[in-house]
């Protein structure tokens, strides 16, 4: 397993930007970035192999059949016993990600020329369809910023940890992917900061809209950075007063972030609601024959061959700092859609939620996006709304893209992220388990954890590009 | 074990005050409702006597050990191996109450002549050192509110189940006491009606200012009416704007409530901080073997006699519903203290507050008061500030009154609830684990459950008591 943020490949073209001397642009330019990440793959020549799980040095199966690393540190992989109750009262069993730690996913904005910038990092994770990807200034376990090696490994982890050498403008505990991860959070933080600071190789400069005109590229925009974008406040993008009169989706956006909670309590009291009567009773056991789960070529496959994978990949990256590790990953099968349904209703945007219980979620129930699914895990039912969404006409699509879930932990995964603007004739009433809001609404929530999914924040990362002009 | 809520003796003169006439007013005076709880223990002559576990009828000891209702229902007593670190690691064993239900806890309210009324019970449980307290409208387990039995047992019930019948003011999930509860919480709802409300037996309207005023009598509002007050909205309780100029507690305490949460960032982040650096193991473990603990006369108690003890309680009552049931329930060893100390920095009033950690906490740390101990567990080493509490000038103590803690589970478990104000010597700087904050950034943040303990909670229901005229 390498150091949690790495800084591989020779110094390269992207720090030049910062000296280019007094009014010109701070941040490095959209094609230079792209150029950086294709001369990243030439340098560093990364080489990353699926293995059969034995054959994952470094890592051995204990006395439970789970999976540990040698050092005890990083992450284990176990089994988990599920059920969930009532509507659909159900019970199973699955692999899944034990991280107990709460790492610190930071993002350092500073403002240039009346521009606020983010400092980003052109970043490498094994389990990334494009290996390398952009990500937050900072992406930190626990054990990076507490205890002997603090500060010293994580490169701008001081503007972080306490106290935060700028201006905190979010710091919020959020979960990640319920379905894999059994309770992980991480620290969502924006700092900004008014000092020099340096930027070191791989790190650059981008700016908001820049950031949220690279979220329409598939897979360039990583997990941590969309969550982290996700809690923007609306101060920091200034409103577009021009578009609150018009009579068009944008118009509608805007209107949106601006109308006060009217609904705020009973969207909280249906949330609640939902914590209050669902429940999900979870009892890690070991890996070790885990029921409906089996090892083929020494992969941990359900025996449908539905949902996914435990498989092994080993890494192997040159250049300047040369370096190798293997590592057990989770590889779901086949590609996965979320999408949001938003719609006009007196003419302002509201989006369609779902309340959410999966077998790692923290506390039984999140907001999700109104589609979460992996189609092929569905070969007899439909979920609800998902024909809506895949069968939308092309007119009504505001957002497709296909984006990529943590590369550190998952292997090539993937969700085609959609936002579809419903029309008039969509039902305003919806089932059980459904919720509309408004971004206003959403704003005021998100500042605090649990509230919404990992999938949710990344829809609105999504949404929230769509304001750029 | 009785009907959640129960409603013991004959009809009697609370309800007169509702019918006396237009422009009369519509409260029950607080002379009437003392008098009313006497004439309840009159009535109902309840007899609670203290009894051996083991003649605990209708419970019984499971195979592990643990204390269970024969019918699987209300709750389970359990072991309970708890790992804390860092700080002070430690590990201990302890017996705790396992109700993962989540119940709630509703006050109905009205405006009556422009004045708000809350709807409030005398409610007997067996636990109180008083018998009969003052309890919210609705006091509910989540089989109360689901089910079969759904709305018919719990009178007004209905006003808080989906979709409420009036406008939500508070609906908001929190935790209740760490120590005896593994992960214990109830939904904390404050609904207002404007329609005609029948006024049961037992029932009556208090003003907002009745209730604080009795706030000041010990052991008279019961745990649950304490923790939804303290959800009040600032508009629920007007500005005293005449107060905002005056050089006085009360004048520090109105600017506290207006005072924009220039540091909410910097609290959120201590607090999460905290979070993420603290760790809490937990494993369920059978009671029985339990270690350090031990069963004297049909009791459990720790083996140095501190903490509390398992004991269990048989009650008896008479009146118009004679009933009888038996329980196992925690008794703490010694009264407690909670205490928040206050300070006027720049004029305005603000709060310490301590991150705490106990063994059933729901998430890790919440915000609980400056000190909250029983001091006699302290044998050898006296808790930080505890001396600036306890030793306080009469003259800086603004608040002192014994308070009861949940009388349905726990026998006699009082805390003297203290509110001190420091002098201009008392410094800024506290230790780590500890933080000042003000009314305004707790009344933002309280309306999302988990940031404020239940001890926390109660003691800010006090502080707001202060307001009055």
């Amino acid at each position: 397993m390498p150091p949690e943020t790495q800084v591989t490949g020779r110094p390269m073209s992207l720090r030049c930007s910062e000296s280019s001397g007094a009014r010109t642009h701070v941040h490095t330019p959209t094609p230079l970035i792209m150029q950086a990440i294709a001369e990243r793959l030439r340098t560093a020549r990364p080489r990353i192999d699926v293995v059969a799980l034995p054959d994952v040095t470094g890592w051995h199966v204990d006395p439970a059949g789970n999976l540990r690393h040698d050092s005890g540190r990083f992450y284990t992989i176990e089994g988990l016993d599920v059920l969930s109750a009532p509507g659909r009262p159900s019970a199973w069993s699955q692999p899944i990600i034990v991280q107990p730690e709460i790492g610190i996913l930071g993002l350092l904005v500073k403002e240039f020329h009346g521009v606020l910038h983010c400092l980003v990092q052109i970043k490498m994770e094994p389990g990334n369809i494009t290996t390398f990807q952009l990500s937050p200034t900072v992406q930190a376990t626990r054990s990076n910023y507490t205890g002997v090696h603090r500060g010293r490994t994580v490169p701008y982890l001081e503007y972080f940890t306490e106290p935060a050498r700028g201006r905190t403008i979010t710091d919020v505990l959020q979960s990640e992917q319920g379905s894999w991860f059994l309770g992980k959070r991480n620290r969502n933080m924006i700092v900004e900061v008014t000092e020099d600071v340096p930027v070191h190789d791989s790190f650059c400069w981008m700016t908001i809209g820049q950031l949220h005109e690279a979220l329409g590229v598939a897979n360039l925009v990583n997990m941590d950075t969309r969550t982290v974008l996700s809690h923007l406040p609306f101060d920091v993008v200034p409103e577009r007063s021009e578009l609150l009169d018009e009579d068009s989706f944008l118009g509608a956006l805007a209107r949106s972030r601006r109308v006060a909670p009217r609904t705020r309590q009973s969207l909280t009291s249906w949330f609640i609601s939902a914590k209050a009567t669902r429940e999900i009773s979870r009892q890690r056991a070991g890996l070790r024959g885990i029921e409906g789960w089996t090892s083929v070529a020494g992969h941990l496959r359900h025996s449908d061959g539905r949902f996914f994978s435990v498989l092994g990949v080993r890494v192997e990256t040159e250049g300047r700092e040369t370096t190798s590790w293997s590592q057990p990953m989770i590889a779901p099968v086949g590609p996965g859609i979320i999408a949001f349904i938003t719609k006009q209703i007196d003419g302002v945007l509201h989006v369609l939620l779902q309340a959410r219980s999966q077998a790692g979620t923290f506390d039984v129930v999140e907001m999700g996006p109104t589609v979460q699914c992996r189609p092929g895990n569905y070969p007899d039912s439909t979920p609800p709304f998902l024909a809506d969404v895949v069968g939308a006409p092309a007119g009504a699509v505001r957002f497709d893209v296909v984006q990529s879930e943590e590369g550190g932990r998952f292997y090539h995964a993937t969700n085609r992220c959609l936002i579809v603007e419903a029309d008039a004739g969509f039902a305003t009433d919806v089932p059980d388990g459904f919720a509309w809001s408004t971004l206003h609404e959403i704003s005021a929530l998100i500042e605090h954890g649990h509230y919404f999914n990992v999938e949710a924040r990344c829809l609105l990362a999504c949404l929230n590009s769509l304001w750029r002009g």
